[in-house]
């Protein structure tokens, strides 16, 4: 099922909300405005702020509040975005150069910064201190999973604990922050807030694996950036540990890792191929779909109406999905 | 006089402050936790919550909010001089090195993200969803402030409007932050609101203008980092300013912006002499001090008590200090 299908409960006020997030770069700033408005507009999917109006529709839908929370967790995943691509100093994000490459890293880290209060003011209008309070808590928990990362970079001997860490700080909590807040700003009973913050969490975990598998299995053109980019950075995910962990002894992961410099393009291809031609990527679904289960488990709390249904199809999207 | 005594009528909460902040590292990931414990302790004067929190005693001291919003300040402003030295490249800071320096830029950037988030979270302990939507939008006009110095680095068509309109946004929207959310949150009446609002903003630029005169006439050793830092990252600050119209024909200035690898050193080091003997200095603090007698003028609206005493007494700290 098409993302569009599954938006249909809320395509009206996503729409709204897209306008709202265009309308950041409206300011008297021209040299600004020009990078907003490219870093607003070459946005994504919308899945983030998807999920805050579909979690906000199984009580009081509350849409003063519901579309500033909205607005606020996809300008803070732009803003993530922004200073992720400054600290990988990647060229192309979703096919197009990246603030990075066109403005350079110090215009990224003010950009982001920007993007972050813009995000910060939004979810001010929530008018809602408990879920500011997430707000900046998830941020907290982002840019440390994101340290983490850095910090383990190139680093051979991790465990799957350790990736699930990470992915559950640097995606999941902002999937967990945008179905949470939905059901809190509607007035969820506290189980529902739990449930649905539970199967953002999930959601979220489950997303960041096929990101995973994708970085090995897609095409550039259908990714917008290079494939085999986790590997270029240093990042151990999911299918590169059980490449490892299925040759121990010489593989061309521990090439890479031990000397960065030598070989590098061969063993980032040779890993590539490797995966592709094993049964890893098929086996990293399943931990996938595992996740899009418990995600789903965890509605069966809440009312069988469209919103739920929106929310178990988001699963299905999310395990098929291409890009 | 010195701070210690200006800031006798909230010294204990002052400590409490700092104590909360150093606080701020106690966390379980030994990495962040180093960098964090570094950073928070080579924290600086504490003017920032100082003004927070002297703001807040005029009406109904409220601890419990005003102690979360003058951390939130300070952590605020240690979040943006961390990222501002990953965009300066600065190497050195109040004596040491910096995080740039130290971890490199990719961890400065997530390090002040990280800082952002616990300001963020501090600032949501204040229940007040207008200091909230305060704190945000003045994040959004530090980093506009910021880019506006940095798209018109190495410029030299530059008039003063432009110098106080960067100064207001990167300085003083912090310093008029700290004294209207204690307002707000004393629950000082609107009058009272704005003139403490007012006397931030007024401090905040006197404080950048002698920040801009002590990177010329100071020594690295008093600074803390070397002097002209401010000439080699292109930015044209008021002495700079001064001595550009005195010698419109032929100077250092000049020549560093227009060829910055040609004698670069040489004419850094021809602006700093020039400038110091010129009386340049001088009329630069007495465009600071008119600034000065503004933020006290602002106080004429507020009870005359020991707080009163301690504003007007931080405008003259402002203009004699050396550090």
């Amino acid at each position: 099922m098409e993302l569009i299908h599954i938006y249909k409960a809320i395509q009206d006020d996503l729409a709204k909300v897209k306008g709202n997030l265009n309308s950041v770069s409206r300011i008297d700033f021209d040299w600004l405005s020009e990078q907003l408005n490219y870093v607003v507009r070459s946005s994504g999917k919308g899945i983030r702020p998807a999920l805050t109006l579909l979690a906000g529709k199984f009580y009081h839908y509350n849409r003063q509040h519901l579309l500033p929370m909205a607005a606020a967790v996809e300008l803070m995943h732009t803003a993530t975005l922004v200073h992720d691509d400054a600290i990988d100093k990647s060229v192309t994000r979703r096919g197009k150069p990246t603030i990075f490459q066109i403005w350079g890293g110090e215009t990224a880290i003010l950009l982001g910064d920007y993007l972050f209060a813009k995000a910060g003011e939004s979810v001010a209008d929530t008018q809602s201190p408990r879920v500011i309070k997430l707000f900046s808590q998830t941020l907290a928990t982002i840019s440390s999973g994101e340290l983490s990362q850095l910090c383990t970079a190139f680093k051979l001997k991790q465990t799957r604990q350790q990736y699930f860490q990470k992915i559950a700080g640097k995606t999941a909590s902002l999937f967990s922050l945008a179905t949470e807040s939905g059901a809190i700003l509607s007035k969820a009973p506290e189980k529902s807030v739990r449930a649905l913050k539970e199967y953002g969490h999930n959601l979220g975990i489950a997303f960041q694996i096929v990101d995973d598998i994708l970085d090995f299995t897609s095409t550039e053109e259908k990714l917008g950036k290079p494939i085999g980019s986790d590997l270029a950075q240093g990042t151990l995910t999911l299918p590169a540990m059980l490449l490892l962990e299925r040759y121990p002894e010489d593989n061309p992961i521990s090439r890479l890792f031990q000397n960065q410099d030598r070989d590098r393009q061969k063993n980032i291809a040779q890993t590539i191929e490797l995966i592709r031609s094993s049964s890893i990527d098929q086996e990293c679904y399943e931990v996938a779909a595992e996740y899009c289960a418990k995600a789903n488990h965890s509605l069966t709390e809440l009312p069988e109406d469209a919103s739920h249904r929106a929310l178990v199809n988001l699963t299905n999207y999310i395990l098929s999905r291409e890009t």
